[in-house]
């Protein structure tokens, strides 16, 4: 087992995103992974608010939205965020939260889809987007504006000329299944349909094309694998091809043509902007924009890489353990259509997740028997990877997980 | 002149809210009368934002959302927004932005007042007040939901049975006149209609009697009085007569009965959470949360009276100059409809106003005409008002504003 654990080590040694470790704060004694719900600190975020609150807000007070270009950050910050998804510049902005994002664009395609009535999404999907797919539903009316969920196998067949949006997470977040973006896209489109993607496990976490498959709206979360602090603005993506006939319904002045003007009416602002809102959290922001330059020189292909290392050696650790011959696999097995996180069933998976955090092995858990582990290359090393399993057969092998205090259920987040 | 600054000084040796003024950093060589627009720095945020950030972020990292009670901010904040807004326990959330969450109530009782389709309002309501209305009203069709704008002076006779909700901002943000709440709450369910009272220029300003009142909706924001930070999260208050029966579309996970059960169907939380969306910034949060404790032990009341009382000695000691005789009061005389603030008309206001700030004080300007001067109890002092009279004397007196680089137009925040 040592000898497995060099060679970890010698594959950190010579792997090249190894130094960019270094752009976070990690807590002593922690292997963390659950980048996927959380990321961990990156140490510019806190610098850069101390200054942000202190000269900014503090000294320079209200001349800050336009001395410090507070007024420009949801474009700023999204124009670094495109640089993962493969958005060319103006079509991502980062703004309120990945739930409003939903609406905004959820509308906006509704209304654009004349006659076309049913958004189809999946089972599967991220509650959060079903919630807001079902408040327009219920706000438009059943005639206006259907949910319609099936399968993730059952998509491509589902799509029809009733279909106004095609809504799908690219990557799944307890499975960590991948969709095909390119292929979906395109039969969307046969089919008429727009397609709108929450990249919530995926920007940050799986090279994204958007430009390049064609994808017409997307939203994502920018407190995963972004690092943008817990509860960072989320983003969203509109082609530019649709931007001037969208409209959403959402019309805060931030996303007017003239904000200072102070028109009694509203004038969607040309272009990406139109999508914003209200007053975005500068304190949030920045916070965000500060962790984005962690990104600063990384090849989403070499992030990539490594991360299939990483989660092809969880799982080849896990299943060569005798001890964890009753963990199964629940994420793909074909590392092409896996995400950046690997899930194994267990019935006790709750008190054994429970008994690792205990340990200083932070995964999460998802009803009804899921551990879930994230693998996020920018911070978590190969020998984490081999002393997360050998924790993890500790806790199963000698029973650890069957004490009463792991046993107990808390609220999970 | 100078007999009258010490008679200033005087007032703030006796002012009873001198001292609290220690709990802000203001910077040096400043007098700020913008606190209206964005407050300052509360001390206390800093320290607080520093060790979210190290400690419940860096370090506790996911186990913070129970370990710190992230999940309970809106609620927290909330609470301690309530009590300046005169609303019991369980009514008050901090959440999302004004604009927002204008939107979750205007829809929450346009749906509730079945049959009445009628939003009405003011024309001189804070733009995005009306946008967000233009915006449901554009999805919804007007068919169903009108939005339908009148003078301040024609609100009471224009409350019909097409009426479903009067949404007026209690104080204006131009001119600082209040709206009679009590008498227009009546005046409105008399008519059947709910009210929507949007409270950015009350909370911390006014003292605002929402339950008292028979109020059924508000919102406000945490940027101006609350002095949360630029952008910090809004609020919103639902009577909890109401909490049960309406239900709001952007039906975001927070908002969920169950949040971490990931249900696929939305079920709303029994009470006011049932008005929050997504995730929200943590941060943001704890700013605001700080930021709301330089309020302890502070009584309404008493910034009341200070702030009358500092808007006064402004406009005696303006009206009192002939150098500024071309100064027209634009807000109202009488303190009793008067909020925190005081503007004044000038045909060059614009200039005059760019080389104030120039010269150090801080007030803002509104088309087409208006000096706006905020009055902030907390930490203005009657000192700061006699220098910032004197300031604004020398600059129209000797025609500084005239200068090329004060009547040049910048963008206006």
């Amino acid at each position: 087992m040592n000898r497995d654990r060099e060679a970890c080590k010698s594959l950190d040694a010579s792997d090249p995103l190894a130094p960019v470790r270094e752009r976070f704060s990690m807590p002593e004694g922690t292997i963390y992974l659950d980048g996927n719900s959380l990321g961990p600190l990156p140490k510019a975020v806190h610098q850069t608010l101390s200054a942000v609150i202190q000269e900014e807000w503090g000294t320079d007070l209200i001349s800050s939205w336009n001395r410090h270009d507070w007024i420009g950050l949801p474009r700023k910050v999204g124009e670094k965020i495109a640089a993962l998804i493969g958005a060319a510049l103006g079509q991502v902005v980062a703004t309120d939260s990945t739930s409003i994002n939903v609406f905004k664009l959820l509308s906006a395609a509704l209304k654009a889809q004349n006659g076309r009535r049913v958004i189809l999404s999946t089972k599967e999907n991220f509650p959060t987007d079903l919630y807001m797919a079902e408040g327009l539903s219920q706000m438009l009316g059943h005639g206006e504006c259907e949910l319609r969920l099936v399968k993730a196998d059952q998509v491509r067949e589902s799509l029809n000329q009733e279909v106004a949006v095609l809504m799908l997470t690219h990557v799944d977040f307890r499975s960590g299944r991948i969709f095909d973006m390119d292929g979906l896209t395109k039969a969307a489109h046969e089919a008429g349909a727009l397609t709108l993607w929450d990249l919530a496990h995926s920007a940050g976490a799986v090279p994204v094309a958007l430009d390049a498959h064609g994808a017409d709206l997307a939203v994502g979360c920018g407190y995963k694998y972004l690092n943008g602090g817990p509860g960072a603005p989320a983003f969203l993506y509109v082609a530019a091809r649709h931007q001037a006939s969208l409209q959403q319904p959402l019309a805060g002045w931030m996303g007017h043509a003239s904000p200072f003007e102070f028109d009694t009416h509203y004038q969607p602002a040309p272009g990406i902007e139109r999508f914003l809102c209200g007053t975005p959290s500068v304190l949030a922001m920045r916070a965000l924009d500060a962790a984005m330059d962690a990104w600063s020189g990384i090849d989403m292909q070499e992030v990539r890489k490594k991360s299939v290392e990483l989660c092809e050696l969880f799982i080849r650790l896990v299943e060569g353990s005798t001890a964890l011959s009753e963990l199964k696999l629940a994420s793909p097995r074909d590392s092409a259509v896996r995400g950046s996180q690997v899930s194994f069933a267990h019935p006790q998976g709750y008190a054994i997740m429970q008994a690792l955090i205990d340990a200083g092995v932070i995964g999460d858990f998802r009803d009804p028997d899921l551990m879930r582990f994230g693998f996020t290359p920018l911070y978590t090393r190969f020998v984490d990877v081999w002393d997360a399993v050998s924790v993890l057969e500790r806790i199963v092998g000698d029973g650890v997980f069957r004490e009463s205090r792991f046993q107990q259920r808390q609220r999970v987040t």
